[in-house]
């Protein structure tokens, strides 16, 4: 039974800023909840980008009654003059007499401005209630807003050994339904998804977001550095989002064109005979792509994981052990460390059992 | 909070049982509380083979004031005469009213005779009270009992690419502390431990209990197709626990001299060039070993579970990723499956997060 108190009104807000998750673009997700006399007057949730902000959403709720009320938000509220005027402003202007917020504007050149306005204004104000669940539900956001470049997520099927297939490539099938429910979900919260070539050969995904309600299918992103994608694989004529191909100068430019000719937007990013990887996800980043899941094989996975450019790692487990050595294709196919102590470390691991399979996902540490 | 009922007594005589795994060799544990008139009279647990069952243990604790009384026991009472009169009649002595049971002696040619024996007395018996929690406690008990073959737990203990180490063989460390006491715990439980020789030349490893309470250290089994166990190996020296060693006819006869003379047991299980690993597990079986930890590497694991002489798998994850390919071992290395459909599949998958491990543990389906 939840307890009345701060945590149980923020907690909606960030309920409510969770489930806007993927459709927000580089945009953060925020949610606010107007509380007065005892009862809840105004909800909000900043649901995509160009729109409305999550306080001003929950105040026009509130109609004009917020005189005097609390308002709960998940990020600080911005203190700048864009589209609309600021939703520290709108907060003042409707007589909040208090706001608490989970965690600062992550951006150091604005944080705390928002702040500034309120407390000027004289309205009690509150910082840092159920902060890190905040800080992680803009865990893209943040990296984006920060770097200019996407926040990746590398995301992998393999069975207890490591493998995401036996040694003749068959792979139908690894995960349980609960798990690749969870991947598809993931798919709708990123603005990207990223394969390598060798995966559109052999599998000619569609890289799509299918579940059983609608979601929002990411850009595909392709890194094939001979531009040996084919003229009919799914993620070239399939419609149902754009596709990015990243390739080097060194690629032949006949295909080049007809590539972009069936619609795909193809990019260079080095100088052959490898994709620079870094330089894709600076272009990337250019094209506003906040974030990119990453659905590689051991090849792609290991060398954007050795690169440094994997922000999270999600690994499910099936409970099959399969065999068969280097001829089995493993999550991970990198030249690798020398000693134990040099390995690529996952901090704030967390485990989650779904049925028969297990997902173990952490951070990299830098 | 705990609520006094028929599980209240039997889940104390479980943990007893528990607590006595690993000290009472090819037995059972058991345990038997006995409860009169609301209150606790006789605890007892069968604590090595040879020595007195749980109910006597219990009974000779309630000196004789177990009239009208309840046991409960976590395995069927034995009716056979052996070195004592069997337990059912002492229950029946005793003038015990009541007898709850977890479950039933599992080998079928003397399964019920118990119970017939205390319904005959016209005791009111009751069976299944915690069955599966009883049956997993004696799993290793069960399978050598009805197979005469020890019961195998596979465990490794690997980073998430399932590494047990880098491309130059370093492996330090890669558990953390609660992980390694509980492979120590695992190693108290066993009669045996088991590795390849390519382990005890690379590591020297003493393959002993070392835990912050004292334990009981295993039979070390190495198994070793060309007899290539360094005299001066810890296993060879090292006074702890009898070592076996199993090789083939093709070994060296004065390597086999040499090392009999050190005090191993050398055993041949095949003609060459590998070990026999059925034979050997027949062979350690009619030695009344009963249960075997094995810790192997690659090579070892991959032959056992490929043969179907894994009863349970143990894995440990550590927060890693090392890389290195084919160069870096692997946990399990064998020839493998062609489809994933044939994957060796673990059913009863056990979760456990272990700080920043993970142990997921299961049994191969046959």
């Amino acid at each position: 039974m939840n307890i009345m108190n701060d945590e149980f009104y923020m907690s909606l807000a960030l309920d409510m800023a969770e489930r806007a998750q993927g459709q927000t673009g580089i945009n953060p997700v925020v949610g606010c909840v107007v509380v007065k006399d005892g009862a809840v007057i105004g909800l909000g949730t900043h649901l995509q980008r160009g729109t409305g902000h999550a306080e001003v959403h929950a105040l026009n709720m509130a109609a004009g009654k917020a005189q005097g009320s609390t308002a709960y938000v998940t990020l600080e509220p911005c203190s700048h003059y864009g589209k609309t005027p600021p939703c520290s402003q709108r907060l003042i202007d409707e007589g909040v007499a208090r706001v608490v917020v989970a965690c600062e504007d992550p951006n150091p050149q604005v944080a705390g401005r928002g702040f500034e306005m309120l407390r000027e204004a004289g309205i009690d104000v509150e910082v840092g209630l159920l902060r890190s669940r905040a800080l992680r539900l803009n865990e893209r956001f943040i990296k984006y807003i920060l770097t200019k470049q996407p926040f990746v997520t590398l995301k992998s099927a393999s069975t207890l050994d490591g493998k995401l297939a036996t040694k003749t490539g068959d792979s139908k099938w690894i995960s349980n339904g609960q798990a690749r429910e969870i991947v598809h979900t993931l798919r709708h919260r990123h603005q990207g998804i990223m394969v390598g070539v060798g995966t559109v050969i052999a599998d000619n995904p569609s890289l799509t977001t299918r579940l059983e309600v609608p979601g929002l299918h990411p850009v595909r992103i392709v890194i094939d550095s001979g531009l040996r994608t084919p003229l009919d694989a799914n993620v070239v004529t399939g419609g149902e989002a754009p596709t990015i191909i990243v390739t080097t100068t060194a690629a032949d430019p006949a295909k080049k064109a007809a590539l972009e000719a069936a619609g795909v937007t193809v990019i260079t990013c080095g100088d052959g005979p490898r994709v620079d990887l870094k330089a894709a996800m600076v272009a990337l980043g250019g094209m506003e792509i906040g974030s990119i899941l990453l659905e590689g094989g051991g090849t792609l996975n290991g060398s954007m994981l050795q690169s440094g450019l994997v922000d999270r790692v999600v690994l499910f487990y099936a409970p099959k052990i399969v065999g068969g050595g280097a001829e089995a294709p493993g999550t991970f196919d990198f030249p690798g460390v020398a000693l134990m102590k040099e390995a690529i470390t996952l901090e704030g691991l967390e485990v989650e059992v779904l049925g028969d399979n297990v997902c173990i996902s952490g951070t990299p540490v830098r």
